[in-house]
């Protein structure tokens, strides 16, 4: 089989590199955009061939989209004319939108795949071959695909060392929102109070694993982040919410010496524990 | 040197692990409250002897208390009777209360430390030999101490390989407040989000390193984190107001479509990767 990739930083990196080191692909054809991620992919060797999408289009069984999920959608007009047997995949952290904007034409090519895994570290130099490995995908609304592109995506999947998930895009977005997106709004935050105050390097000097542990997706990419806020609004909203109430909660039991309560509190909290 | 360590937990346990590791003690005595404790300790060999608070006290050149905040205050009035020569430190990661709570009769003898290290884990089951190793231990006041304690605890520190940073008890909790009391507050909070969910198992299965690393310390001791947060009350009630401030904008700017700010907001909490 021959894999195109759209898209080689972190994510489409990291999968060039695994369907390699797993045998799964004779070829792998790679698109970026600027010139200089170009020249980290040739330098990286994470493609056989970087090409246009054109060429990418003739050569490619499977096409994965690896960019992010605004440009997942602006660039689906350049596929409207793939074969029956051709397969399309994204990897993007959001599922509903981008379902929905589809075209029915290619609908049954296009399988809607998140894997659960990633790093604050981004673009070409970020990817590595084992990324995938253990690590949970969750694929979206597999009903809505022919079978050779549902199994053709399982395949490749379990082939590179990944756990299956299997959910409707709208589930998934809300299971998301609280395991990725809301945690990345609220280490965003941390990390702008933090650099906000008026001597940020001195405090940064006493930074311990609590810290660097709760600041760490705040270095992530703003481009791509910005986008998965957009596309997943009315979760991220909702999250927020729910969130605002707990900190409301310490606020209120710390300021009114309410200590029995938030002893109480954290051992719900504890309860994490049973699960994760 | 002898030392005489008053809780073997997290922080006891590892001190003691550590100045056995390094030869720095040739006794060390443990004293624990709970029989539970008491028979994790002796099988876990932490100490050569189990004591009682008189022999401890007898028998120790250093009497390290490594309890929770609020016990350090009300152990103290055990100690008024130690000699000149006896040094008292605690691992508190609150210091400025402590400090003010000092009884006259022994200031000099008391060293504030705040090693920055620890791990969601607690108990004697959670002491380690290198927890100290390669980290930051703030000593505050020191100009309070008469010279035989102030250099008995940096030479410590120092062997058991840790970076020693000096400041004043309020500054201190202001710092630690960022680097620690906030990133708690928040964590708890959010793993009670999720928690509080209809369905917190189907969400945690999609967990991955961002939300493990966000919730990892909302797995603390309740018991710990109570007494932290009572005695570091005001700094932490005003940096859940600057966070509070930070997760406002992000709502609003998502409600808003504001995404053009979302991103420069998102790129200044990335300027956090220049200094951590």
């Amino acid at each position: 089989m021959n894999i195109g990739i759209v898209g080689l930083g972190l994510m489409g990196g990291s999968f060039a590199k695994a369907v390699k080191k797993y045998g799964i692909a004779n070829k792998v054809y790679g698109y970026a955009r600027s010139e200089k991620s170009k020249k980290q992919i040739l330098e990286l060797n994470l493609v056989d061939e970087l090409v246009d999408i054109k060429t990418l289009k003739e050569k490619s069984d499977l096409i994965v989209l690896a960019i992010p999920v605004e440009n997942i959608i602006s660039f689906l007009p350049n596929l409207l004319d793939i074969k029956k047997e051709q397969t399309i995949m994204d990897l993007g952290s959001t599922k509903e939108f981008i379902v929905k904007n589809i075209p029915d034409v290619i609908r049954e090519n296009f399988v809607a795949a998140h894997p659960m895994c990633g790093s604050e570290k981004f673009g070409p130099k970020a990817a590595m071959d084992n990324l995938y490995e253990g690590k949970t995908v969750v694929l979206c609304d597999l009903e809505d695909n022919s079978e050779i592109h549902k199994n053709r995506a399982v395949k490749i999947f379990q082939e590179i060392g990944m756990r299956l998930v299997f959910m409707n895009s709208k589930e998934h977005d809300v299971h998301a929102c609280y395991m990725s997106h809301l945690p990345h709004a609220i280490s965003y935050s941390l990390a702008n109070t933090v650099m906000n105050h008026e001597d940020p390097k001195s405090i940064i000097a006493l930074a311990a694993g609590g810290f660097k542990d709760m600041s760490r997706i705040a270095k992530s990419s703003p481009d791509m982040w910005t986008d998965i806020f957009r596309q997943n609004k009315d979760n991220l909203l909702k999250s927020i919410d729910l969130f605002d109430n707990h900190m409301k909660k310490v606020r209120y039991m710390v300021e009114n010496d309410k200590y029995d309560d938030l002893e109480e509190w954290m051992k719900k909290a504890n309860t994490l524990h049973e699960i994760l």
